[in-house]
């Protein structure tokens, strides 16, 4: 009988991920290049964001040698405390806490997964100066990372008074990269980024000395997201056993008050009678079985509450039409916000809006923007629910045609985003969120035809009024001569009281009418618009 | 100063893939139970094929309650031996050793994911019987997973005396699941995979009991992969390093040749001549900027053998051909073998074949199989490499037109196969595999022509055929009867002698040339076939 011996052995989480890069986004030169500016600006923003600090980031590429790239970026967020700088840097799966509430992160890996592609291409080390926001020294750090025990190793600590006051972090590493290809990637995602952060303000530095400036154009953050428990729909029996260990409750109704979102004692009472439990059970005394009635339960159980938005930081529509103004300027913009929604236990909520002419290319079909907790989506626009949506929207009734310059944005923001992948590129076609992004489009769009609708009327005046002015002065002049008069009648005056629009200067701007949506509410609805009118209805449960 | 604190923690990489498990494929509970049964399935033929056993392999799923399911999977592979049966289903990231030859595995993750979903999803342990082929005894084993601390949890661990000499792994384990939706996916797997693996004797139990039994039609593994040292191309820093600290060699040609793919003296001496080093420099004594040196030294000199097709284990043209005879039961098969190449120091093979007939589908477009390293590829069809080649394969050319009954094979092995995704669901285009797959194709394509023109040969034939001997017996009456002769002639043998082809029975199935290449040799070549030539030839470095 053939045997053959088959070794086993163990491998740090570091050592997995160092041989499955692609999993993070590293697979190439130009991915990785890509992916490394993306996490870092990622992790910057949320470190501003933490503190409350209105961000400013400086990134910089430059070119060491022929492809190795030297990344700095520099941020004004909370920094790093002194005990977590090597584990934050050098640890893979060390990161700030997992808690139930929007971010842009996941666990902290794709920026270490960022400095290890730099010291197994480049073999550098990796450089921090991290001024925690409330410390009073700053760290000058250098480390690397011991891939196969998964630990940081210190090759340089130390530390300086705080004297400015300083706060934030400043990494910089060497790393191998095709520049030449991932550039267009890098920088649709810094401008992508400005967009979708209006109150940031994003300097990107290329190799070649170009700077790209997004200065912010709002001083407010958004309200930032509070943590909140998980919602009961969802859970896991994993989940639950880990809040059974963990809980100082000693009966089931204080326990799932106490530990779920939004459950009362009346919602909690209910859902105890649905699985047949007494209410002084004590969750300390549930035995498995006891685990999957209830994980079973929570999930078929129909009257929780919906999941509250607090936990979510959506841009708002005053930010997002302004950093949709301030980078394409548009000749019309719509933007909306949609109710809060969910999808299994997660809320979330989808943000819309159309951008119509100015710096707005013409093309074939309509360009798309996508954003998931702030962050752009650039690759496998394709796949997106958005790109799916937008292309099922029926565009001929609001007027809108394929050459126009029409620009769709579509940001949701959600605890979970259903990424269809790991690498974060496009999100899933849930239904709950496929509806919400139709409405919000149809809404925009709709106030987009009110646009094109004055905009075409006010094209269709101004040919009528240039035959007006061809003919009539000579008509009046010709009857005047007729009628034996000197005098030529004023047909200016004539034309324009003629017109029922009052016309302008060929160079000005046609501005959007003050308030679109009267305008709309002031015609009767057609009949191809009484269709959305019912699906906006129906939504309100 | 607004500052927040943020705390740290550490996560075990089981609560890592437990909290991302959509990354090796557990985003929801179709695609759950289809990877499941895929990654189950994978590891047995893995563990049938490393003891050199023809694998039988027996998979059954049956429902328990509603959307829970219970998987069996039963093997003659090697077993798991005793010391290793925990860590090796209960601890994430523990596996058989990582080595440099082909395997269709990665590290073990898939299954183990596997039982992690059943375990939240349903409360239940893991159910192991193995029986190692080079032990004595046969081992009943009942665990779970601490998922918090990635260990194994121990419920129940029996031994009995293998008396009967068996060998192999059953596993057993519930999960939730979504037949309805994953049944398509899951069949389609085992079909494809007893295609490519016609050595292997395989049933799959759906839950309402329907089996589909697929029988080995063939009695030979094929030959299995030697593990080889790594080619030095495409070596990184690190993987250097771990080198450098485990070799005993102290002296840089020795070192190279000990370590790495084909390299011999002459080339190890060429490689530190272009590098600039001695040839007696010890190894331990390299510093970090020597590493980086000899890392991109590695990868730019050019003059190092291609890598060994040793290390790779493709099916074989014959086995190909089996498996497809037996799977579709076509009326004409070729199969053909690339020679060897090599990506980035990653040897690969590819396969290719065309059915045509016999149960294969009539489609508007070709039916494409893709299997890498010998797993079939079920998802995301048309991003993969193969299906990019058959869309720009100029099909016209070789007779082939939409809606003719015709399938594609391509069967990539490598001991990277360079997957786009995590999900090992497609193959990226890289130009070596595209070339490689698209010649394989076309030589396929060139004896379909063959016998397409014969087929329509005999087709016009036939017609022609019809229409002498409809026509001749009444002539040759009629001519017979002017000429006052009575015995009309026999027309029949005219008829024949006439064709150039022999006619066959209609019932009777067209078979192909004995020699196909011969009749495509015999005529001059086409003009739109010399570019095809063309190509071959230069392939021939």
């Amino acid at each position: 009988m053939a045997t053959t011996a088959v070794s086993f052995e163990s491998i740090s989480p570091a050592d997995f991920f160092y041989r499955n890069r692609s999993i993070a986004g590293f697979d190439n030169n130009m991915r990785a290049l890509y992916t490394a500016v993306r996490e870092l600006v990622e992790n910057s923003l949320d470190a501003c964001e933490d503190g409350g600090f209105l961000p400013t980031i400086k990134v910089k590429l430059s070119e060491v040698s022929p492809n190795w790239f030297r990344l700095r970026v520099e941020d004004n967020g909370i920094g790093v405390p002194r005990d977590h700088i090597l584990p934050a840097f050098g640890q893979i799966l060390y990161g700030s806490k997992y808690e139930h509430k929007q971010a842009r992160g996941r666990f902290g890996l794709g920026g270490k997964m960022a400095f290890l592609f730099g010291q197994i291409t480049t073999s550098e080390p990796l450089q921090v100066v991290s001024a925690p926001s409330d410390g009073e020294h700053i760290f000058d750090v250098v480390l690397r990372q011991d891939i196969e025990e998964n630990k940081p190793e210190l090759v340089k600590w130390e530390r300086r008074k705080n004297r400015e006051k300083k706060h934030g972090c400043t990494l910089e590493f060497t790393l191998e990269g095709n520049w030449r290809s991932a550039k267009r990637y890098i920088i649709d995602y810094i401008e992508q980024t400005a967009l979708i952060t209006p109150y940031a303000s994003l300097t990107f530095t290329e190799p070649d000395g170009t700077a790209h400036k997004f200065k912010r154009s709002v001083k407010v953050l958004p309200p930032q997201p509070t943590p909140v428990n998980p919602h009961p729909k969802g859970m896991d029996i994993e989940q639950l056993s880990r809040i059974i260990e963990d809980t100082k409750t000693r009966d089931m109704v204080t326990f799932l008050r106490t530990h779920f979102h939004r459950v009362g004692p009346k919602t909690a009472k209910a859902f105890l009678k649905s699985i047949n439990m007494a209410y002084s059970q004590d969750p300390r005394g549930l035995k498995p079985n006891d685990l999957v009635k209830i994980a079973r339960g929570l999930e078929d159980f129909d009257k929780w509450l919906p999941p509250d938005a607090r936990v979510l930081s959506p841009l708002g529509t005053k930010l997002l039409e302004l950093g949709i103004r301030s980078t394409l300027n548009p000749e019309f913009v719509k933007v909306t916000q949609r109710p809060p929604n969910s999808y299994g236990g997660h809320p979330f909520i989808v943000e819309c809006g159309l951008a119509y002419g100015g710096d707005v290319p013409m093309k074939e079909s309509i360009i798309i923007y996508r954003f998931a907790n702030r962050i752009p989506l650039i690759f496998d626009e394709y796949k997106d629910v958005a790109a799916k949506v937008i292309r099922a929207v029926p565009w001929s009734r609001y007027r809108i045609r394929p050459g126009m310059p029409i620009a769709a944005f579509v940001a949701v923001v959600s605890t979970k985003i259903p990424f269809k992948t790991a690498g974060k590129e496009f999100i899933a076609d849930l239904t709950e969120l496929e509806y919400d992004i139709r409405m919000g489009l149809m809404e925009c769009a709709r106030s987009l035809k009110g646009h094109l609708r004055q905009k075409e009327k006010v094209q269709r005046e101004r040919v009528r009024a240039s035959v007006y002015e061809k003919y009539l002065p000579i008509i009046a002049r010709d009857i005047a001569a007729l009628a034996g008069r000197r005098k030529v009648p004023d047909t200016k005056t004539l034309i324009q009281s003629a017109l029922s629009i009052k016309l302008e200067d060929e160079e000005e701007e046609v501005l959007p009418p003050p308030a679109e949506e009267g305008i709309l509410e002031a015609n009767p609805p057609e009949i191809s618009d009484s269709e959305d009118s019912d699906e906006e209805e129906t939504e309100e449960e």
